[in-house]
């Protein structure tokens, strides 16, 4: 039976990306967000929430860029960390020991040993309430290349993705194949 | 080593919602959506793209109110479908068998043998290119009592909601938990 469990940000799964950025003085930055997703196929664009008062905020105004960096299991106390320090007072790379390269097309920086970063330029600025959606348009994606399949696309279970569940606050790693999409279901067309 | 693999719509972990509507007859509806997420925490909103083309998009505009269903692995089936077939054509919920239920708050119906489901009223509408987004102030979550963990909370493990793999256009389930949120990084904290 269901019941009512009140208004809460629940959706299940939730990401983990971690949005990077430099500073005005070029420092980079990382910053953990789980509220966003991709929210348009062309122009293949990303959207990521982010309150005011993150040191991010501003270097997304100010550079018009960020990437978006999927954490893999590898590295989720790193994606922890970069969620509830704050680059205003550390430097998080130095404190990982990950390393920032300068995007080929924006002007933001992505993690070097997360296995894909999406570099987006700035589209347009949401205000929803505490926090402001940046949309970006993807302008391309960097992988690694020994995690591409057959087709050249980054294989979900070599990437190995953390995922957030937000009430419970606790991160899980992807689990079995289920089936082909727009393929399982095409036996229920009537 | 990194490469570019170009500007694609991929992220991991996507979403698979399945978003509920009622036409202008007042017919049900059940339409898939992996472009969204959470995007805000206060007020609590949920974000979903929807093309213009789609029988669901002036379903929403019309009621001004929509679901957001989760995807369970034991209905990855019928959230296939409902992401292929058209409420133009179909009536889906008959087609599937699945039981939509009248929200309490929203002029929307939710699917009664679905986990958890957002009740949501429309608060925004964003136009960005081949899909619109809608942010929905979420009013209030439905959840199966059975799969609330010992706080109330909707245990992910027994939710069991699918992820979808965009390129490679694939459905997972989750995996194992990794470990606690804002708290496994704080031994990195300098």
């Amino acid at each position: 039976m269901k019941i009512s469990i009140g208004p809460r940000t629940l959706v299940y799964p939730t990401p983990v990306f971690v949005i990077g950025t430099y500073d005005k003085a070029g420092k980079p930055n990382a910053m953990t967000a789980a509220w966003g997703g991709i929210c348009c196929s062309n122009p293949p664009c990303v959207a990521v929430s982010l309150r005011r008062t993150r040191y991010s905020f501003n270097n997304i105004v100010k550079r018009q860029a960020f990437t978006v960096n999927i954490t893999p299991e590898k590295f989720v106390r790193e994606s922890d960390y970069f969620g509830m320090a704050s680059g205003r007072s550390q430097d998080k790379f130095a404190a990982t020991g990950l390393t920032p390269v300068k995007s080929d097309l924006v002007d933001a920086p992505y993690i070097k040993e997360f296995p894909l970063a999406l570099e987006c330029s700035l589209l347009q600025t949401v205000e929803i309430g505490v926090h402001i959606q940046f949309i970006g348009e993807v302008l391309d994606i960097k992988a690694d290349e020994e995690l591409l399949d057959d087709e050249g696309v980054p294989d979900i279970a070599k990437v190995k993705p953390v995922l957030f569940a937000p009430e419970m606050q606790a991160y899980y790693g992807v689990g079995s194949r289920l089936g082909k999409a727009f393929s399982i279901g095409k036996s229920i067309e009537s």
